[in-house]
């Protein structure tokens, strides 16, 4: 374990906000008018010395002993309040609210930037608050005056946490199923009742209360995904200037192969028929509102994954330029020393390919938090219109690009680290047991690839699939100003033609009828569109680096990467194209009873 | 956990061996003339039985309570002892030496399918034997009548258990620098001194002694690899008719990700100068010793791979068939009762990519094995010479495949069970762990494939190599002889003259010298060849249920993962081919601070 490890590279986060993206040009935007870029560094700055000083020298302690559960509640690792109190102070929950709810009216884009070292650092230590943040934004967007105040405050000012609290036993990914009831009683209030599982930050001991924003199906709803309703659910429920037990039993606690600084429990709601719950939004408007919050929930993990490829390349670097293995290939002297390992090709082949998908994949996320501020900020109701459809667009593959790729990456680390990378005497292995969770919950990736293809991509007819081809074109166009290398801008030419097509093509089968044919190879779309995308931000890199003239190992390293995707990555979409247009019919044809 | 595991398809098995690879012809070979083909049904139903009614149950509990280091002593899982008994009893030690040293006989394709299954069900537990085997067989093939009697023989009657000390900490893949000395003694024995670390199996309390196979370098020794001898090292040495404590100390213990059953230990050997080692073999002679036992100990990693991979596939096809979720991507009745995810296109998709790695890459092992019996045993010199050839060049990639797609396969097994495989309370998560081990051991991914590209296919000018492609066209021609479809046919033809095109340009940068060109893409060269050669593998499976006129569900699943395999895999091989051969060179030039 390296006490070193940056967790993320400062000089790419530098360069992504100020070369790549511009984020200066927001404070012209009256919603951030107030700030100067000096307060973007500020935070950036506090949140580097908060993740390396306090979260990461937590990190290995909080994976190894995790969460206990004893006589009905969960005790977290002693070093979770001081954590807390720290991420509060620093503004890890709200940094990105409005000042009127007690936020730091930030852009998101620098909100999500700074969050990122944290979750490099202890990816389980942040969920708590990254976790508050979602539950208290649902509040802060659909809850009516009694609920925010009641609620949404206490949870932005750190004084509880929140949860989000949809998954049944019988309603994974399926929320139409949910079957939590929830009952409007004589006294004006609803009681609930039902089960929830995997609710992550479900219970914890260094808050006097934790809400659960929980959906519930109102007696006489109707079926399916139209009759669920969202619901605040404390644990402790406000009487007077008291809070009184809810009626929330923790009934236990899910043993999981990582993320483990934070425990997945268990709820039952109701059991004694005394749990109250506050109707957030309109009745059975509760998906609904849940999905106009799905895009930063996705977006959020999509960073949490892009933090753990981050911190376990790091490491992965830095153990490679110091770990003495073998000679060269063509060496004959046995007693010439070794060295390092980073001096073998197929280490640098695995470190250059870590770097693709990290700097390649934060950049992609980087650009769709900027559009996410420009929806939310943007001075024009067009230029909020246009940028909400591409956000809609885009996030789907910010979130299951970082999280498959990243996965990739991590394995990568691993094996960097030879048999040593197989101990918990290193911590790689615990990074790939984090990982791997990002590509199953908020939407597995098989949901991600359906939600692309079968409803993104076509939404509006097309208009937010034709916004992004635009993004991608004035991308090739920058491209060619700055005079970045006329082949990389043509392979990228090329590929978004093809893709274009492509996806032209399927739109056609699903508006012939053919829905099934259509979304057949969605994983194979899914992952074509993350391979054009991140190409698309490469090449946008290379032409930041050429207006800024920098030539320094920073840019070289930067181009070798870029050179690395178009030559590796790129020329895999022709072959993902195919499968999709000719609609392969191997596994859409295979039976049950054959596998 | 599915109690009703098979760990292993049975019917896939009997396929294999009867209807692809004939091994009753085996029985004409007069090494294997006592044995009638029922004597191979016998074995493997036995391993069956102990597989699943003894290993499998245990499983679980031995990953969560691995091995416990205390007092200087490995304190294994109470239930390895009567496992080991069982183990013995059954012959998973020996099965596959000859009757003259206390073996069955039996073909090693055979034996080693029947540890597929107790791969499968306990993969920690079977290590003991597997690893048992391995010391031995090396004592049977290069020691002398001593140390054959004094620890071959109790090895493979099951009383001691063996290991493979090899790494050092600053020697892992670099046996080359291997610093363990050893000196003679004016009594004529070898004194052993030093230090090895990652020793499975390297301490155990179920039987009363352990033989450590241990590179050493004598005094005076040439350096690099050709001063590396090897040695027996007993934890107890024999004096007289006791046991003594040999001055070999267990150190400490490495917690790892996986393989939980057996423990990895630190061995310090001769602290108190009272090591005594026997030699094997000839003085500086021990890495070649080695080499030549490694294609039968990477084989066994590329059967624990398919193991690992075959039980998680076999959990997550169960899960499938009986895990409601959701409806139909075209349904509209949310009161429809939900389907199995089966029913999900990409649930099948993930299923059918698993069977197509699990049943491909174990039919690549099957043939392997069938070689290595060849090359021991066939009845002439010269098929037993090109078995050999044939060995050499598969070994590479009948390990690295299984490991490094059978890790992808086991990432999908997890996929599937959705958050319930993020968590220990089910199986998967604990295979993926145990599988990531296997792309590390017995010679790295990234070893394997110099191992390939720079030795095996240029070997004896080229002879190995061309004695596969006669292999793979004999595979051709059987299959257009059985009528399997002619676009299968052609896409592998096509595919081995590409392949065989450009291994004669790397073969040809290589004799011009250029040898870090040469072997700049042996990586993408190692997943090439796994491509075609499991293509061809699936193409004999075809011609196989043709010849038997098999229409079954089980000749339908097969076709399917074939087809996956030709059109989705198989195209593959021309983006691969392109890197190698155009010396692609991000990573190559990128240098150490760029990263």
């Amino acid at each position: 374990m390296s006490t070193s490890n940056p967790l993320v590279a400062d000089d790419d986060i530098a360069f992504l906000l100020h070369d790549v993206l511009h984020v200066e040009a927001l404070c012209a935007w009256p919603a951030f008018a107030e700030h100067a870029p000096e307060d973007f560094d500020l935070l950036l700055g506090a949140a580097r010395r908060l993740a390396r000083e306090v979260l990461w020298p937590a990190y290995r302690s909080m994976d190894q002993e995790p969460p206990r559960y004893e006589g009905g509640r969960v005790r977290v690792h002693p070093a979770m309040p001081s954590i807390y109190a720290h991420l509060v102070e620093h503004g890890a929950i709200s940094a990105s609210r409005p000042r009127g709810v007690g936020g730091l009216g930030l852009p998101l884009t620098i909100a999500s930037l700074a969050n990122l070292y944290l979750m490099a650092a202890n990816l389980g230590a942040y969920a708590y608050a990254g976790l508050t943040t979602g539950a208290a934004h649902l509040l802060e967007a659909f809850g009516d005056a009694e609920v925010r105040d009641l609620f949404m405050t206490p949870m932005y000012e750190g004084r509880w946490t929140g949860t989000m609290a949809l998954t049944e036993p019988q309603a994974g990914s399926s929320l139409a199923d949910v079957q939590t009831r929830a009952r409007l009683g004589g006294d004006g209030r609803y009681r609930i009742e039902g089960s929830k599982i995997f609710i992550s930050g479900g219970d914890q001991d260094f808050t006097e209360n934790i809400v659960h924003m929980t959906l519930a199906r109102i007696e006489g709803a109707p079926p399916g995904i139209k009759g669920v309703s969202l619901f605040a659910v404390p644990a402790r429920r406000p009487e007077g200037d008291a809070l009184v037990p809810n009626d929330v039993q923790c009934t236990g606690m899910f043993h999981k192969m990582g993320w483990r600084g934070i425990p997945s429990v268990a709820l039952t709601y109701g059991e004694a028929g005394d749990c109250c719950g506050w109707l957030v939004g309109q009745p059975h408007r509760g998906i609904s509102c849940m999905f106009q919050m799905m895009n930063e929930a996705r977006i959020m993990v999509g960073m949490n994954a892009i933090a753990t490829a981050s911190v376990a390349y790091q490491e992965a670097l830095s153990y490679a330029r110091e770990r003495p293995q073998g000679r060269p290939v063509a060496a004959k002297d046995p007693t010439a020393p070794q060295i390092p390992i980073v001096e073998h090709a197929d280490v640098r082949r695995m470190l250059l390919r870590q770097k693709a998908i990290v700097e390649g994949g934060l950049s992609l996320l980087a650009t769709t938090a900027r559009f996410a501020d420009a929806a939310e900020h943007a001075p024009t109701p067009a230029e909020r219109q246009r940028a909400t459809l591409l956000v809609d667009l885009l996030t789907p593959v910010a979130k299951s690009f970082p999280a498959d790729r990243g996965f990739e990456a991590n394995v990568l680390s691993v094996q960097i680290h030879g048999g040593y990378g197989y101990t918990s005497e290193y911590l790689p292995e615990s990074w790939l047991r984090d990982q791997k969770l990002n590509s199953i919950h908020e939407g597995t990736s098989g949901i991600q690839a359906l939600d692309l293809l079968g409803r993104k991509v076509v939404a509006g007819g097309g208009a937010a699939f034709a916004a992004l081809v635009a993004e991608i074109r004035a991308g090739v166009t920058r491209a060619g100003a700055a005079g970045v290398r006329g082949e990389w801008i043509a392979a990228v030419e090329r590929a978004t033609v093809r893709v274009e097509q492509l996806t032209m093509n399927l739109a056609g089968l699903g508006l012939s009828g053919q829905v099934e044919p259509m979304l057949a190879h969605a994983a194979d779309y899914l992952d074509l569109m993350g391979v054009l995308l991140v190409a698309w931000q490469w090449l946008v890199q290379a032409a930041a680096l050429r207006e800024t003239h920098r030539e320094d190992a920073f840019a070289r390293g930067k181009l070798r990467a870029a050179q690395y995707w178009m030559a590796t990555e790129l020329p895999r979409i022709e072959h993902l194209a195919r499968l999709c247009e000719d609609v392969e019919d191997s596994y859409l044809s295979v039976q049950p009873d054959e596998l």
